[in-house]
């Protein structure tokens, strides 16, 4: 199996991502990586002739700053770019990059194209619950004026990749809404529960926010719009509460004293909430496997995310969601 | 100054509803309060006499699993109908209700009124910002469909309840957006953005839901329905990772000994954050103040919302706000 990465994309790139792809060569056998980026700046980090590991070089990067759709468009050669080609050329089985997620994104319709069957793509983080299970929630922000059509498509995205990725048995399906009685809801919603109960997953209803992090379901289907809401809330809401947490212990002597008798217990609570864990955001509705790395992973999380994109080509899970699509009944709408 | 309470609405009512009813008029002079419900359980938490407190006896509510429209049209003589009428009819200047969320809004629009220049009523909690000045966010399900219009129309009431109550100068209005940059957006975000640049508000442009409790504006426009996953985000989150903390200093003898020693500061994050110090939830957009409090509301919630609602009638915010949308020129949709 080929993966390629954008070695030049996140925070700590080149550095981390070299890393991350270094122990997932020495731990995984067969499997190979392109890294795609500054040949000079990738050696850096990766002294010894490796041979499962090849460079594609090329000096052009997309910043977080471009605009993703010029970008793509425009810089040709920039590593997102390529990597994104070295697998609509076949050379690799699957792609990931930490960088400009919007500019994967549009790299992954312009140059790998849409699956057949699938309307809008989704992005798709794994997000934390109490039991250490973790919930995917589709869509954070590809699609931000969906259909309900498309909200009945990631419903059949997430429930094969957790089955068959993540070995949930008949993963439980919820529709992210305003209550969690029948008929709540906006137009969209409405419309998509009722699609949502016609579609070959295990779909549970609608789910609350509120109950997210306790596991209220396993796939949890949104528009791209309230996804992202939900996910920055999330990340919002924990990042204060831990440096609000983090003053209180070192407001004074016994409060710090406090702190060092709980700092263990304390340090799992944030790995806990770390959702770098479960890999990265996939991209679901390409031809093949997208995974968005955070763009601050280190070397742990990117290795996270090729273990995670080796189980999304080992599983064929592109290749299954391209059969059960297809046997859907075409909606009038798009 | 008179209000109207509904006291059979909310988890503890009638007792905590009658407790911070009862505070109020000791604190507040020329306050009046009229208490509608069950007058036997009322007295019971009532037992002298109180010339600032009347009770008007009614047998029948509305509970929360009452489907909110029906109920309102059906139980002519519930507490939570009574109460508004009790507005209406000129009774009271306002009325405040912990019980079911959508009956009051449904009581508030069909029995009060919506205020003429405002399309939609918008449901606005304070919510708690970690330099403790709060923000107000709003819409949080009152309108799940909501148009670009109704959003500016959220932006001024917003923005003036903020300046007039909260004493904020200029408060800074911002549009909830997937991005923080110019042209970020649904199709919703993007039409309200350049409505909201034009209105009589301090628009400070797209803010993210990740900044939040960091105090990102003082007034956050959104649809019902994103507002809505926003808030039980906020809210699921704090609640699991309170519960996973009080957790892992339960799971030994040294973790203990921590929790001992940092109670108090621990106990002033949990304050920090109880949103209920803010007041209630109030209705915007219809002819009189109409105030949700949180059906979980203990006496000191309830006593804040009745100290919130002397300043809405106060520093008159109905007619402030009746004055400002009156100017706006008339949009094409509706």
């Amino acid at each position: 199996m080929k993966i390629a990465i954008d070695a030049m994309g996140g925070d700590h790139a080149p550095k981390e991502i070299v890393l991350g792809a270094l122990k997932a060569v020495e731990t995984f056998d067969s499997l190979e990586i392109t890294l795609v980026g500054d040949e000079a700046k990738i050696r850096e980090f990766l002294p010894n002739e490796n041979n499962a590991i090849t460079i594609l070089h090329t000096d052009e990067k997309i910043t977080s700053d471009d605009e993703p759709v010029k970008a793509v468009r425009r810089k040709k050669k920039a590593s997102l770019v390529l990597m994104a080609n070295e697998v609509k050329e076949g050379n690799a089985d699957a792609c990931i990059s930490a960088g400009n997620t919007g500019a994967l994104m549009s790299a992954g319709l312009f140059v790998i194209g849409r699956m057949k069957g699938i309307d809008r793509p989704a992005l798709s983080p794994t997000l934390p619950t109490t039991n250490g299970d973790g919930f995917l929630l589709l869509d954070v922000g590809a699609n931000v004026d969906a259909k309900a059509q498309h909200l009945m498509q990631y419903g059949i995205m997430g429930s094969i990749y957790m089955e068959k990725v993540r070995q949930i048995d008949k993963p439980r399906v919820g529709l992210l809404n305003v209550g969690t009685e029948n008929g709540k809801g906006n137009d969209l919603t409405k419309k998509a529960f009722d699609l949502l109960a016609t579609a070959p997953v295990n779909f549970i209803g609608n789910v609350e926010a509120r109950d997210l992090l306790e596991g209220a379901a396993d796939v949890v289907v949104t528009d791209g719009f309230s996804g992202n809401v939900a996910l920055k809330t999330i990340e919002g809401t924990a990042l204060t509460l831990f440096s609000m947490l983090k003053e209180k212990f070192m407001s004074n002597t016994k409060t710090k004293i406090a702190a060092a008798l709980a700092k263990n217990e304390l340090r799992g609570l944030k790995d806990q909430l770390d959702y770098s864990e479960y890999g990265g955001a996939a991209l679901f509705g390409l031809k093949a496997p997208v995974i968005k790395a955070h763009g601050s992973s280190n070397s742990r999380a990117i290795y996270s995310a090729i273990q995670q994109t080796i189980h999304i080509v080992d599983k064929e899970v592109i290749s299954k969601i391209e059969a059960e699509v297809k046997h859907l009944p075409k909606q009038g709408e798009e």
